[in-house]
């Protein structure tokens, strides 16, 4: 069986457990706690199966895999159906290239070392990093929202009528967005896309409070 | 024929540089700089290119296309040969594990708009702002040492003996790396990826002191 590595919080790990959910793909939950024992993702035996010490990390037999993206793409090669991605080359990069919005664009600036680097090393208080958090997030969306409402090829989901790759990364940021506070009011058809999303049983049961993990 | 808005420093741009000229596809060159009147790239002009606000875009006909990697695997696969992924399921992940190792771990960190936001919002100085951007090549760079150094998949390039999505991003990484003095000693296999690639011409040709706008 798959092997998910996981942090219930992570937004990377949340991307790969909604494609598993709506991939119908069971798999074992192994959680890594990024806060406990000083980060269990720095374990030596965890760096074992990730070297970048980073979450998720999924297992398939003898392989471990790094990367939420390439994992999902993974996953989508190995199990087709449903389709992740679309069929034409043009429909993909639209698709990759929003996913690319949130996963090179948004989520690594706002990463706990990230954090951790401005609080430890930079010394800045709480309120400058809540504004850089946020700061990230709404650059991001604003490309994102035009992107996504300029488009016909926006559908009830990102691309299209099916959910697929850019949702997976859309809705943890969304979600990561309202733990900080972020205003929201600006991305009507992120916001539409959300509600679209969280009706799905995959997307609700991958949610942060209900993995095994959660605290 | 395909038109590429760059910047030459832009290590993103270089990327689809290298996959361009490995493909051997002409394409023409439209300079965006990215310092120049307040930075090009915020033009209302280019933002209906690109509402990021980000280079490169790729324009194909009537469609421009955003976000590096997600362009060079459009053109992966609407010009299949030569192959910038393996066929395999499983290299695949590998190479494009490899690739947002760099372009959703080290890059985004490092790019242009976070050093202003460094420098001007969070006011470090300039020797901040180098600790900063060689701290997370370092850490980036060490977790791809041990994926390359440990995989038998690893060859004269990242994977295998011919070049691909992976080489694409690594090579204009050490290339900033270099340009802010960080150490690449504990990094041999890189080093010696570096070495392989350059010998070739399409990486050479793609480097940014060749590029028109180059200054």
């Amino acid at each position: 069986m798959l092997q998910l590595y996981s942090y219930f919080r992570s937004s990377a790990a949340y991307r790969v457990r909604i494609a598993l959910k709506l991939k119908g793909l069971p798999y074992s939950y192994v959680p890594v706690h990024l806060l406990k024992d000083g980060g269990q993702q720095h374990s030596s035996e965890y760096q074992r199966v990730n070297p970048a010490a980073l979450v998720p990390t999924l297992v398939d037999g003898d392989h471990a895999l790094g990367q939420s993206l390439a994992i999902i793409e993974y996953l989508d090669e190995t199990h087709p159906e449903p389709a992740l991605l679309p069929r034409d080359a043009l429909g993909r990069a639209r698709v990759r290239g929003l996913a690319q919005s949130v996963a090179c664009e948004i989520h690594p600036l706002n990463n706990l070392r990230v954090l951790q680097y401005l609080e430890n090393d930079l010394k800045v208080d709480e309120s400058i990093k809540a504004t850089w958090y946020r700061h990230w997030i709404t650059l991001g969306f604003t490309a994102i929202e035009t992107l996504l409402v300029n488009n016909p090829a926006t559908g009830a989901f990102c691309h299209g009528n099916t959910p697929g790759l850019a949702d997976c990364c859309l809705i943890p940021q969304i979600a990561n967005s309202r733990r900080f506070n972020t205003p929201l009011d600006a991305f009507p058809t992120i916001r539409r896309i959300e509600e679209a999303c969280l009706t799905l049983d995959a997307f609700a049961k991958a949610a942060p409070q209900l993995q095994p993990d959660a605290c």
